[in-house]
């Protein structure tokens, strides 16, 4: 009887791999071929999910949107008190553990490859800038932000920050650690909300 | 008579040449054959430069921190008011013209290509951390920082803020033009700043 192997399964095995050959090698490693080798697959078989190295980039890169999509849409659904789930949710885009790491490793690594490359993906749109302009409204309607605080200078600001302390924390992992991400992260909205 | 070529010179223009093949082709385009093309050398007339890819890649990054550096040392010594020194020096960080678009692009690429070579280059060390700190030791030396102001927080989160917003300036440099690039660091600044 042949073996019943379940599709979007082995795609996102094969887009693990990818992701591995990114972290280890590089983007410039990334061949079709050490990325079949990595999942233990043939080219051939590999070619049977993905026609291209660009349809096997754009499915790896929208995987690590859906899972962190996912756990922050966990955090969301808690019941959390308002500061602690806008906190916790900050923390799931920055690397804190080891699977953020890796998906932060890569992505970085992709965007800037793909700069060069013809448009196969849209990386500008990872859906950042607008989650922190919900957790900014967010804040707002929960009526805890200052008097003083400009909404959209606080979603560009909050976008950056977060978008620079997850380039530091890859690049000096021992002085970025997770402790002092959760500090600046507290520090900051600290600033922007009602004391408490 | 042999024509007499100033050796730093030549030096700088492969580096220069290799800058506008990043920009162009990505890393992975950083052949030494592609940048002694684009600086109309041979291979052999490259090599008398740079006896290696690395060397050569070494040279070209410390180049951009010592333009950046040249640029913000003039700020620096002008006799502008200190929030607008500052604002002026943050706005060199950023890429707001071509020079700098094309700096940033290029350091951006770098890193993430370098951290998985062997550790050719100290990306860490692009010394833009300790020029924060540097700055916000300024304006508490001059008195105009807040009263609740945490300095090293503040040094982390202008860091990181600035790093945010270059990597957002090239990604959407529509949306986050220069306009907007002022706003968010001169809303920042008053932030921290007393008010004037």
């Amino acid at each position: 009887m042949p073996k019943i192997v379940d599709h979007e399964e082995r795609k996102k095995r094969i887009a693990e791999a990818t992701w591995r050959v990114i972290l280890n090698q590089g983007m410039e490693g990334a061949t079709v071929r050490n990325i079949a080798n990595e999942a233990g697959l043939s080219l051939g078989a590999l070619r049977h999910y993905f026609s291209s190295q660009n349809d096997l980039f754009v499915y790896a890169m929208e995987l690590v949107k859906e899972r962190a999509t996912i756990r922050i849409n966990e955090i969301v659904l808690s019941d959390l008190p308002p500061k602690d789930k806008i906190l916790n949710i900050l923390l799931e885009l920055l690397p804190i553990n080891e699977e953020t790491k890796a998906e932060m490793e890569v992505w970085f690594s992709f965007v800037f490859y793909v700069r060069h490359k013809e448009d196969i993906f849209d990386v500008k749109n990872d859906g950042i800038f607008i989650g922190m302009n919900k957790l900014i409204d967010y804040l707002d309607q929960h009526q805890m932000l200052r008097a003083n605080v400009d909404k959209e200078m606080e979603s560009e600001r909050l976008y950056a920050l977060i978008d620079g302390l997850a380039l530091h924390a890859l690049l000096e992992p021992m002085r970025v650690d997770k402790e002092q991400l959760m500090k600046v992260l507290t520090y900051h909205l600290e600033g922007i909300c009602i004391g408490t």
